[in-house]
């Protein structure tokens, strides 16, 4: 049987752990909860400083040129192209995922019906992430389509035919972590006449992810989860070449224009993916994405995404091993894919009966260890199919076997002791 | 004749000039561009340090619920609302100024369709900022609507009538300066049957909002402007009470949502003005733009945006008298109204032949000599009526009386040298 030291060998055989210096974690921490806020990079203090002192405060309205504030959205999306499969210049960084979602499923839409006006079906998973899903309500309102949502992964191929306009998918699954095949979805959708959009919210950084592999039409994803870019920090949009120069753009704001000083009163798109652009950039949240960005980049000289996936699915198998063998008899059971393919870079356990309440109180007492995940709310009225979750995120830039280890032991003591009984671990506010 | 010493005692006597003090400016430098870019409190240096490194490096995804983040955008919103005629409650921070409009014009012709279908115009002006017109076009686009733009603000009530959904406009023009009265012309659309849709990005900071007195319906507006909240801070939104409980939100972000983190599939609006945050909020820039508000706020022991605009109007007139009777022999000449009531917080100058073409020139040699103010360009096919301008921003929170000397000053010198022939000031790059 395993032990800390067998893990801490693990650690110190990894040629990715020095990664883990570029960030700042409390002391004593087990934070894995990057799936929801990465942690902050020593960097990005400094940057930040850097941009509100001497760009701003000295620089003041001369720094949109002197200091390339104007051209900040398409750097930073060339950066994240090169860990999503894209190409220079087919990446922005801009708004949120959700706004995201509207402008490249407005633009999918308003494609497929410009050829083919029967398809109005929106085809995507009933547990989807929830700000997709009120996006699509919404844009499939506006184009007279509707949304319509299949129960289980497997039914997709199922739900595609002469009626749909796109399928809407996010590769992994917020809640348990499951990996779609990308590259088979979108052949599947392209089959059957329609579009793919790809939401990389917990896929860009945690995952391999090839766009263009995949041929995939649209893509958008989060820059605060594992790009590291801080709370709120603005989202990326991405399109296919084949796209770019016709897709329409609702949200058309002047940034987006061609030639946005211009100050003409129609609108006229700006070339490529830049016409995603909607107001004025957020300068100081995208400055601090870049430097969240750039702790992946580092990693290029390592293996890049490759190596960080093969460590990531070697602390999510060994998590949720170690979880299993130590933890089984208190009715832990792990919900995410064992299969290394069909897993995101997360591990999501459920309680079985009795405890099967008792994940939030669960949770919160692992917090007060120091062992940061998250809970997830299941379905109360079928809570066999979509049980309460426990959500652990693996970062494997700043995330080691070590605390793979003490995140199974101290949820292992949490359970032993039924500490997580005691009052002040009892669910409270809405925000967990 | 006045002189420099003349305008020295203006400022000693000004009790509103410690408030200058807050803020970070060059030594040397006139900046003149507060309503493109405020300046950068001192404050925001430390509060954002603090968000970085102590709320999200230490604290982590723990903050959303401890250090307030999830409240925020309705925290500052309430701040803002006490500068706009606007109650704790309405107003809430989210997302860009264009994406704001895009928000309440949907709402606005989603409701006056619901009664009257045949209302099917927007009407705003030519000189509308931008955005604004690219925004309105798409959403009358969504709606069925078009467009109608006047030339100048004498047409608006003339413009109104029965096929009218909504009058759109700036309540101070970004080219000239000029402030339309908002409360009779809100008055005129209510008579015509329409809603009054109101951008107040020069507005807010720089002069006397009251929303609630001249019974606006919608109203947005800029955070990086006289907020003083940063490059691309998040802009505000505002819906009167009696259209908060039913607009439409095409926006369906899941932070808009009555219960987010219950992750449901389905959009359900969360009770007023928060329906219209649509994804995660930006917290960096958010708390940023709070010290720029809490800038303003400071002001109200000392009488508030009533003194502030009594001496934004002491600037500002003092300004163009100078401008005018130091450089007039130049060609120098003022488009800003001089009517008090009907000026924002900017004076604009036009360069009469044989200068007409002379204006970005003069601007960069202003600049190269630390006098910050702007160029817009003209219209090239009728310069007449749509000069060239040399805009000055005067934000009384920071700017005084010496400044307004020692700005016309430098230009005097600047036109009296014609140093700006000099072909170093000859306009290069897009960005002006």
């Amino acid at each position: 049987m395993m032990n800390r030291h067998d893990f801490e060998a693990l650690d110190a055989q990894d040629p990715l752990r020095p990664l883990k210096k570029q960030f700042v974690l409390p002391p004593g921490m087990v934070y894995l909860d990057g799936n929801s806020l990465g942690a902050q990079p020593f960097e990005t203090a400094e940057r930040v400083r850097a941009v509100v002192e001497d760009e701003w405060g000295a620089g003041l309205i001369k720094s949109w040129n002197d200091a390339g504030w104007i051209s900040l959205p398409q750097r930073v999306g060339d950066k994240i192209a090169r860990l999503i499969g894209a190409r220079p210049g087919e990446v922005i960084v801009a708004d949120s995922t959700s706004l995201n979602m509207y402008k490249v499923l407005s633009a999918a839409l308003a494609e497929v019906q410009g050829r083919d006006a029967a398809r109005r079906v929106v085809v995507s998973e009933r547990s989807n992430f929830p700000t997709d899903l009120y996006i699509a309500q919404s844009v499939a309102r506006q184009h007279g389509c509707e949304l319509r949502l299949v129960e289980a992964p497997g039914q997709i191929p199922a739900a595609l035919d002469a009626t749909t306009a796109v399928l809407m998918l996010t590769e992994v699954n917020y809640r348990t972590g499951a990996r779609h095949d990308m590259r088979a979805l979108t052949a599947a959708a392209h089959a059957a006449g329609a579009l793919a959009v790809w939401d990389l919210c917990h896929s860009a950084g945690a995952i391999e992810v090839d766009l263009h592999g995949a041929d995939a039409d649209f893509a958008v994803g989060c820059g605060y989860k594992y790009l590291n870019g801080g709370p709120g920090a603005p989202a990326f949009v991405w399109a296919h070449p084949r796209h770019a120069e016709r897709f329409e753009q609702p949200l058309s704001g002047w940034l987006g224009h061609a030639a946005p000083f211009d100050f003409t009163p129609d609108y006229r798109p700006a070339a490529g993916v830049s016409r995603y652009i909607c107001g004025t950039p957020a300068i100081l949240a995208t400055a601090a994405l870049e430097c969240g960005v750039d702790t992946l980049l580092a990693a290029e000289k390592l293996g890049g995404m490759p190596a960080l996936r093969a460590k990531s699915l070697a602390l999510t198998e060994r998590f949720a091993a170690l979880a299993e063998s130590r933890c089984g008899r208190f009715g832990v059971r792990v919900v995410s894919p064992r299969e290394a393919e069909r897993r995101g870079s997360q591990v999501c356990l459920a309680l079985d009966a009795p405890l099967q309440e008792a994940g939030y109180a669960v949770i919160q007492a692992l917090i007060a260890r120091g062992v940061i995940g998250d809970f997830r709310r299941g379905d109360p009225e079928r809570l066999d199919a979509v049980p309460h979750i426990l959500r652990f995120g693996f970062t494997p830039l700043y995330i080691g076997f070590s605390e793979v280890w003490d995140a199974v032991e101290q949820l292992h003591q949490v359970l032993a002791s039924e500490e997580w009984r005691a009052p002040r671990f009892a669910r409270k506010g809405p925000v967990t």
